[in-house]
């Protein structure tokens, strides 16, 4: 079923389960906005929406259908016909539409959401696998709260909906809870375990509520998954879904992994402010690959070691995210080095005796100012050429 | 060594690691605030600072002693007797200090950044050990770019820095390159390798350039490290460091990993917005364990499974970490069983009848409105019985 069996296919779902964050909703326009930013991006699946849950998200999966020709169309629903009939016909436009279904799959969701059997539950899985194999070709089953599944059930439900036509199985960690190696050895028994998996590809879905999302996904494709789910800037219910731009940037830094996307990865950053900005959802300076200061370095040791050689401290060149520039920033606790880096930008070039004096100047005014941007640096300057006269 | 073979420690760099970041400096008043908070939390080492690198930090170290009784207070230095003298002095009213020195340990960081030799390197780290030894019992010994360096040459110098006298052992993953099983191999190698291993504490220390450090530091705790460094809200240079509260939480979630820390977790969300607003550093709204929607469910699917079982979709009680609670939030995604829920929060018991008619009200305002409040519910409902009367 695949052609190149090393490609990781990219499916992002900022528009269904990073919209129905509380404060995320978007107009349709808003979304047709970010869904050409991410067909630029180069992402493989976008799923577009939910459409039984409302009219509006309904009507987004059909203009969003329209106005995007590469990447599929996938619109999620529960495991059954009202729900399946609606993403039909949401679908109508889509030039390669995905019907995204599932159900529960551990015995907690079992019981306590559903009331249900085991037995029950597959039935109702596979029954509306094939339902939606009538309409549309493409058919991905989401084994919900997979993470705390059985094993051998979730194992046997997967073998189930392939039998059944699924294209792709979805393992959700749907509350985030698996660590790497509990994640990966599920991926590992799902690939050793269920006779058909080579008909269909392993998808992972993994929330962030500890912090592993990364990891997880990470885990998943050293075992066997080939398709990654997550969102922009890692937005989503709770504590946000696998963040798309560090697992492809993981897959990128890392060539023994020997895996690939397909994605072009100097638009992360344009993309990340654009989600945030019409989601409202702000970015932190610390996010990984995409937050403020991701390549930004501030202490005197780095900052040392970072003019002198780069790759020191730098393991991805911000520009391969299309970040504007690293950036070399003086605080109280920056060194001489790059004191003098900034000090030669602006033309001025000193001696080691006039470095030591203007560097003991410089830290009398960091501990009274938190930055010294370049006018901070001309005034300093200007006061020791008088001084020294 | 270790009384608890199981007992995780905590050494928090908030205010060394965290501080250095641009914009997030602190006054000395406000560290021992944060300090105090850190007491509280339960953590087991603060690192105050790094006196020789300014006059505001060598002070804020002296204070931070004074003010402290409980953790042990680390100061930083690089490996030569300059740094370790200031940091000595700095350390002057500890009950319990640290001195926490080190050397680069990757070729990269040993041919750029110290144009040296790998036999002059693990001869100055020695001998940094043996002077501070001289003067405070507990030497932490960092050996820089660990995550890059010859596993055997690693290997080596943290043998011989444990001869000199090194107590702790911090494995840093400076760039945040690592993958957690290539992270957890190194920590195990030297578990394994390292004659006098069992004489000292083996620390992880990652960064988040990946979105891996808490992963990584996971694999570490694994694979035989027994402490962790971290920040709140995994504030630090570029993308950050390890978050000591997913950390924590996911000892405390995993029961099977064997291991905990002291740490009150019911203080983490009030140290995690004192942080946030004194170091002028934003939390996104889906940081784990500590953003403002890390307990918040939305859509329907899942408002649904949380109403009838919180543990559907809730790993951990929000209380566990001081949240305020779990908020079941309303939009155009949520479904009958939230609203109804809302309703009779607010005294209205429909029947089935009218909590259908209300539901279908409730999505025409969730499309054109983003989050529905108790007032637009009011409103709802006034129009509603209007209408039916």
């Amino acid at each position: 079923m695949l052609h190149d069996p090393n490609r990781v296919y990219v499916f992002d779902t900022t528009l269904r389960d990073g919209e129905q964050v509380p404060g995320c909703q978007l107009t349709t326009p808003e979304k047709i906005e970010i869904a050409k930013e991410l067909e630029a991006l180069g992402v493989d699946i976008i799923e577009a929406g939910f459409p039984i849950s409302s009219p509006g998200d309904f009507q987004s999966v059909v203009e969003l259908s329209k106005a995007v020709s590469e990447p599929i169309i996938c619109a999620l629903t529960r495991a059954n016909k009202g729900d399946i009939d609606a993403a039909v016909a949401a679908l109508k436009f889509a030039k390669r539409p995905r019907i995204h279904t599932g159900i529960g799959s551990s015995d907690m969701h079992i019981k306590h959401k559903f009331n249900s059997t085991r037995e029950d539950i597959l039935a109702r899985g596979v029954e509306a696998v094939k339902y939606a194999k009538q309409f549309v070709e493409d058919i991905e089953f989401y084994a919900e709260d997979a993470g705390r599944a059985d094993i051998h059930f979730l194992a046997q439900m997967v073998e189930a909906v392939i039998a059944a036509g699924a294209t792709v199985v979805n393992i959700p960690d749907t509350n985030g809870y698996c660590l790497p190696d509990q994640y990966g050895s599920k991926i590992k028994f799902l690939k050793e375990n269920v006779k058909n998996i080579d008909q269909a590809i392993i998808s992972v879905h993994c929330h962030n509520d500890l912090g592993l999302a990364t990891a997880n996904s990470i885990a998943g494709l050293q075992n066997g998954a080939r398709q990654i789910e997550g969102t922009i800037n890692g937005i989503g219910e709770r504590a946000g879904n696998t963040s798309v731009e560090e697992v492809v940037m993981i897959l990128k830094t890392h060539p023994i992994l020997g895996l690939h996307t397909h994605i072009n990865t100097k638009n992360f950053y344009e993309i990340s402010r654009m989600v945030s900005s019409q989601m409202r959802m702000p970015v932190q300076p610390n996010k990984a690959i995409v937050g403020s200061n991701a390549f930004a370095h501030s202490s005197g040791i780095h900052q040392d070691g970072f003019l002198k050689n780069r790759e020191n401290y730098e393991i991805i060149r911000p520009e391969d995210v299309g970040f504007p520039s690293a950036s070399i920033v003086l605080t109280a606790r920056s060194g001489r080095h790059a004191l003098k880096f900034h000090l030669e930008r602006l033309g001025f070039n000193l001696s080691k005796e006039e470095l030591g004096e203007a560097y003991h100047r410089f830290l009398t005014l960091a501990d009274s100012k938190m930055d010294i941007n370049d006018e901070d640096l001309l005034v300093m300057m200007s006061g020791a050429l008088v001084k020294n006269l």
